[in-house]
């Protein structure tokens, strides 16, 4: 009985981990679960243990995938000579849910961080280098974020791919699409204005 | 490899059924998950395979439980003929965390409600009246919800209960600890100051 208990803390214990989720909504998820134990527990713990069998970073770009080659990096569609350098898995995400990019990705793993002891060789950059050349890549573009960090990685990388003659572009910064003039922040009104076109 | 994409995805939207996830957070947390595969998600798919497959209903009082009769209906030591009414099982645990209730309780699952069409019937109050006799319950304390569905709900279970002339009790309102006035509603003012006792 008191297994049962413990076995439902433990349970507790670990959706607590997970980002946004504390132990007083990590409860109430459990106990939404045991609730709807055969139309959503099972279902979930199924789904999550294979998932956790089958997921691996793809070796080429380090997107998640289930071989070792993800999808993007398999199809022969995506290589158009655009190579799009992201931070995270999620990032990627964004991107392909956007549509627009029909090339290819390098997920970076995170941003240089002289605070966190994050050099070039954790965040894949030797490996960003090292495929240029074989993929006939013609265009690196940096969608990495507008953040101290973030720059700082963009500029470090820019540095690597110089000597290879490649061209290099990073995504536009402005005014984000529904944004309010009055809702955004010095920074970014600067290099809206900084970058403004003819209309 | 589409297939593991398309499992990501199915694990997205399972999480994002979870209470205080949305398609963003649960995106978040499965990649998480993804990112800790054997130290976090694994583990977890076990453990919730495991809850899923043995968590049940206890018979007597509504609790989450293991077996038959959960551990708190199960000891001897508890049957003290005080017997705690709660809305759900989150309520229960949040008696059993504060450690001062020692005796029995019963779980309703839910309130009465003519919105939402729920009647004694669908809330184990007629069970809740069977037990009386048979554990020689001494003393019924209400520690229903201050809402109205919660005090409708208190005072049905009290017109049930008066014929078995049973000590009935109810949680008492007044200022939460730690609470400052300035931030409480004037129905708990109220309530508090109606119910105002010797210093």
């Amino acid at each position: 009985m008191s297994d049962a208990a413990t076995d439902i803390d433990d349970l507790i214990a670990l959706m607590a981990r997970l980002p946004g989720l504390g132990p007083r909504s990590a409860r109430r998820a459990v106990l939404h679960l045991v609730k709807k134990r055969s139309i959503l527990m099972k279902p979930l713990a199924e789904q999550m243990g294979r998932v956790a069998a089958t997921a691996r970073e793809c070796t080429l770009c380090g997107n998640i995938s289930g071989t070792e080659l993800c999808a993007i990096c398999a199809s022969e569609a995506r290589a158009n000579g655009e190579l799009c350098v992201v931070e995270d898995v999620s990032d990627l995400w964004a991107m392909e849910r956007s549509g627009i990019f029909k090339g290819r990705y390098h997920v970076l793993g995170g941003t240089l961080s002289a605070l966190d002891a994050v050099g070039p060789d954790e965040l894949r950059i030797p490996r960003l280098v090292a495929r240029l050349a074989p993929e006939g890549v013609r265009e690196v573009i940096l969608a990495l974020g507008a953040t101290v960090d973030g720059q700082t990685t963009a500029h470090y990388i820019a540095e690597q791919i110089e000597p290879h003659g490649i061209e290099l572009t990073s995504l536009a910064q402005g005014v984000p699409i529904g944004g309010e003039l009055d809702y955004l922040d010095d920074g970014t009104i600067t290099a809206a204005l900084n970058a403004r076109r003819a209309f």
